[in-house]
């Protein structure tokens, strides 16, 4: 089996400008990891004939074609009967999926009605991909060597349906081809430095597959072996670390805070934060990971100016003085944090991130992090370019990295 | 002229997983604007034959097609070419933009070569649209009543390009058809729940076009008018105002923190937050909308117990009586954050995000949120279901919608 696949995305709102399709990049990134390559997208509303237009035409060119959406229970949900007129079958209703929805709303002691059972409803004949994730399960067909996957459209049921029960199905039949993968995080540095700085070294003469994804102060690089020069992977790793060097903060799929709530919890030390212009986002993305609550104790959100002195002790002084977006202020933002949240670090933040507010002695995108600790207190100033939240975003993984760099011992 | 536009996105970094497609959304909301509609985009890999058969088959279905990318100087860009081939015509070198490229490259003092100047070659009887972002100029073809529109890939050249001429081709071209559209956001209902009351009240008999997109504790439902049908659109908005009530928070395409920072800036009063297991993510929506500084002031970020009790005045008492997770401890959170960062409301939230530290008593999903402002506190409790995000999305979303409903005289 040629190891291409086609995703077919429905959604009136991927269409009139309400929501952004990341379905495809997250595919492709997915299928890349597997062997498998992602061919083409088709991303249609919900609507009859354009999706059996689209679907239709996909399994008439490739192999393997994957739906998402409209396997919801309201009246524009309309995949499940494209599929069928597919298979030359019907709809049946899947009793276990029943199941799960009828529990479900008992635990809720909600209502049940018709509408909520159609997210049981599957096309009959499929093999019924279990959703751990919501209420419609996936469904697989497969007729005449061609094989339709039908998933549901939100991001985290599409992912956790395609992490369970796709991928693995995917992985299990690309025969060849799985070759060395490696995985390299870089922090701070822009795409076309690192690429400049590894031609530099010579890397574009070996013989690898290489793909640079940038991220707001964060490029993943992933190199994979092609058939025939295994020893060009290792090669590429050297040049790679040799290069970016301290820039390197993991060499796993994992961001920044990952690495280092792994890195604080190994050594049962405990974090702060005290956010200025990023209102939150550093804890915010702390907290999503589970057993965060070993390392993490809290912090304060300090928006307004009084709030910073209030609650962290910064000296209305030096925010007079200085302002609040100062190298001064970052620092004792820092220390107040780690002060009365009685943690071992804490980080800081303190900037202008637009798209108001900016001056000639202070533009947007002059941020401030600090970082405290129980024997000195750091601080860096950044210049951050892009929009509102590339700003943000940049200037709390770079505040995550400086803690990193400290417990490395490289700050 | 039918207002429908195909779009056809031509890259391998769009499948490979390396660039998020934001071509379709940007797109689809410049045309809704102009009651124009974004009917299909194709997504497909710099490949002759993939973007010859989305082409031609694009321009089979849909009268105005708009194709993006391929129009470098590289042997990957064959995007001209494929359109010549539809036109029955051949390259030319466009001599104006020749210009441009040959001025460019004087001014940056490098050395020109054949490569460079195939940003110039354009579709023979193309007409040019001029590119003020970048080299390779846009074009557009009319055959049989079908219109060819070819723009550059990266999106800074896209939209200049598309605002430049073809927006204002399609705003030109028009003339009627400005149907009705209408938006509705409904807070803390489930899509199938809405559906079922929208269907009781016999809305799936009106001639009207409905979309829902359900986000977690947020559903939009869309519904436009079809053509001989205006009425139609007016019955379905009054039932849906009927059957959802103070569920709708907006009629706009916002999220609920746009809504609430709006009412809060309209009578200049101000917010303050208090977060657990949301670890920072209500403040750090707020703070993601520009200007929110002058309604929000800031919090704590109370992860741990001891945070609780020393910066909000949590008493350990309720917390040792009722447990952290508690109606008691979310009251006195935001009374806390309210004194402490001196604001007129202050919404809290605590609760079990899983995937551990669920009980028999205080399963995964356990959440209470409050609202303190000069007069009272009040709390809700919720039991939400879904992964970590979903929980700690939802919790963050009915927290701001508590204020919304206090400040509408709903709670």
């Amino acid at each position: 089996m040629t190891p291409e696949v086609e995703l077919v995305t429905t959604g009136a709102e991927l269409l009139n400008g309400s929501v952004v399709n990341r379905h495809a990049q997250w595919l492709g990134d997915e299928l890349g990891r597997l062997g498998w390559r992602l061919v083409r997208d088709t991303t249609v509303a919900d609507d009859r004939d354009a999706i059996r237009d689209a679907l239709f035409s996909a399994l008439a060119r490739t192999g393997v074609v994957v739906v998402t959406g409209g396997l919801g229970p309201t009246s524009d949900d309309v995949t499940r009967e494209v599929a069928a007129e597919w298979a030359g079958t019907g709809l049946v209703m899947h009793e276990p999926s029943r199941q799960v929805v009828i529990d479900l709303y008992r635990r809720r002691q909600k209502p049940l009605n018709d509408t909520v059972e159609r997210h049981a409803l599957v096309v009959e004949g499929a093999q019924v991909l279990d959703n751990r994730h919501g209420l419609a399960p996936g469904e697989y067909l497969c007729r005449n060597d061609r094989h339709l996957f039908l998933l549901p459209g939100p991001p985290r049921e599409f992912q956790g349906v395609m992490r369970d029960h796709v991928l693995p199905w995917m992985m299990a039949r690309n025969a060849g081809g799985q070759g060395k993968k490696l995985v390299f995080q870089v922090s701070g540095m822009g795409e076309s430095d690192i690429a400049a700085r590894l031609t530099q070294m010579g890397m574009d003469a070996l013989r690898i597959d290489v793909a640079y994804c940038a991220l707001p102060a964060r490029v993943t690089i992933r190199v994979a072996e092609l058939p025939g020069s295994p020893d060009d992977v290792i090669r590429a790793e050297s040049m790679i670390r040799e290069a970016l060097g301290s820039s390197l903060y993991s060499d796993r799929e994992e961001a920044i805070e990952q690495t280092v709530v792994r890195q604080l919890g190994a050594r049962a030390l405990t974090l702060a934060v005290a956010e200025s212009c990023t209102g939150g986002m550093v804890g915010q993305r702390i907290t999503a990971l589970p057993g965060s609550s070993a390392v993490f104790r809290g912090g304060v959100i300090a928006y307004a100016n009084d709030v910073k002195t209030g609650l962290l002790g910064v000296r209305a002084e030096t925010l007079a003085r200085c302002g609040a977006v100062s190298e001064e202020v970052a620092g004792q933002m820092a220390e107040g944090a780690r002060r009365v949240a009685a943690s071992d670090y804490a980080i800081a933040v303190t900037g202008i991130a637009g798209p108001d507010g900016g001056t000639a002695e202070k533009p947007v995108g002059l941020v401030y992090i600090a970082l405290a600790d129980s024997q000195t207190t750091i601080s860096r100033e950044l210049r951050l370019g892009g929009g509102r939240e590339t700003i943000r975003e940049a200037a709390a993984s770079l505040s995550l990295d400086l803690l990193r760099l400290r417990l490395s011992g490289l700050a």
